[in-house]
């Protein structure tokens, strides 16, 4: 999907939700697991029936499958088939965050956007430009960069910054002189070849960070974790971080997969998802969007 | 396997070897192909036969069984199935660079500990700690954290240093005052829970950088790729690397796997690795460890 596709998709939903499909076992409900040889493929086929009138985005969390192996693999395969077969488009995100290089990185790319029909991935920049270019030379394809995420230990390392000497701080020289690492990742990339098929990924839980992030990708997309279970604001992702092409994918996951765990599990489902998109829907509108 | 589980392989096989199943359909033997219904495992079975003798690890690329979808991850399971049936004991590591939050993590842990049984994953540090700290959570496991890579693009952010402003280059203020990110990485990891369980990717093509290695990390384990194909010198990596346990492990690919493309492909790969086993048990004598 290119990017005209996707904005059109945001405008005509009035919505830029995408549904995290981290679906776990010993979470979907009961009842589908005493009924169907397949119980997660099932529980993810409903939930996107459910869910796609309200949502732009599907993203299957790669770590979910791969826990229970090859049949893991099979149960991703039949769900992107199947939402590669619906007659409505969605824009389909791996959650993979992989990174590794050329060679190795050439075959995660034919993984995830030939094997199994995927529009993006996330990838893990620590491995430099070689690493992500495989997945960059592929046409209308997606590479979604990990740059400043939404978890405690994005503190670690993403937003290290040298650190003063006492000396030079005694000296009046500022800390703000240097970079820290998401923005340099953020800005090398922005110089790879194809760097138009790239979007980042910034977490909602870092929402005023968002202005900065958008000083130095104006127009690039964002796949915005940590809404709903995580504890971000929506309404400040979108005043921080929304461009004229809306320029954001909202994700939820947890809030709307295990809403209910009871038979009406994909209503429930639904209707969180419609919650979210009407609150989108306001938002795109402030913006003048739709 | 635990550390002393490991040294003593070493210690008994002269060797710090480490064969990487990077098993690409397209490069092996074509007669493979003709004769058996899954011609990957069988190649990978008989490697394994041959080189053992020679070897101490053996680390599948799961990028080239993941670009195969599930049948790919069917080969790998078999793979595993067959090493962990042996009854000589080998170290093996899935070269999966994996790197998610906390939950995601716990199943990417899961998914190569429990579900494949490898004794060791590599893992991206990108993240920080709750990214790293469910690997590190299971018991004579292994989490080998990329710290400074063997590619081109390891330049790009690994080696980031804080760009000194000319002024105060003048002030002769040094540059060396401030870590590079690889740095960082490795010492912030040796503070983390069970850090002892940790070990980190430094490439043969960084040889001159491994006595500033070994001197943030003394005692750990480096895993070592890019020795044959990539160009890294065995011996500058055991002189600027090797600790009292040896604390290495090499590891050669494709000079390996494909030594020949004929029927022979089992001894040429066998001869290989005798060869690096002959030179490392040379460099461990010198050292005094055997």
């Amino acid at each position: 999907m290119n990017r005209s596709e996707l904005v059109s998709l945001i405008r005509q939903k009035k919505s830029f939700l995408c549904v995290g499909l981290d679906s776990d076992p010993e979470k979907i409900p009961a009842f589908l697991k005493e009924n169907f040889e397949d119980p997660v493929y099932e529980f993810n086929r409903q939930i996107i029936d459910a869910t796609l009138p309200y949502a732009v985005a599907c993203k299957p969390n790669i770590a979910f499958y791969e826990s229970m192996g090859s049949a893991g693999w099979k149960t991703l395969e039949k769900t992107m088939e199947y939402l590669n077969s619906l007659p409505a488009k969605v824009f389909s995100i791996a959650d993979a965050k992989r990174g590794d290089i050329g060679n190795s990185a050439a075959h995660y790319a034919r993984a995830f956007f030939d094997t199994l029909g995927f529009d993006a991935v996330t990838v893990s920049p620590y491995m430099g430009e070689d690493s992500v270019a495989p997945f960059l030379a592929y046409k209308d394809k997606w590479t979604i960069l990990l740059a400043l995420t939404s978890n405690a230990g994005s503190e670690d390392f993403q937003v290290l910054q040298p650190q003063i000497p006492a000396l030079l701080e005694r000296l009046g020289i500022r800390a703000t002189y240097w970079k820290k690492l998401y923005e340099l990742v953020m800005e090398k990339a922005l110089t790879w070849e194809n760097a138009q098929q790239i979007m980042f990924v910034v977490g909602a839980t870092q929402a005023e960070m968002l202005s900065q992030v958008r000083e130095i990708a104006p127009d690039s997309f964002l796949l915005v974790p940590g809404v709903g279970a995580q504890g971000g604001s929506l309404e400040q992702v979108a005043q921080n971080g929304m461009n004229k092409d809306c320029g954001l994918l909202v994700n939820a996951s947890r809030s709307i997969l295990y809403a209910s765990s009871g038979e009406d599990f994909a209503q429930a489902a639904a209707h969180e998802a419609r919650k979210m998109q009407e609150e989108m829907e306001k938002l795109l509108k402030d913006k003048g969007i739709v």
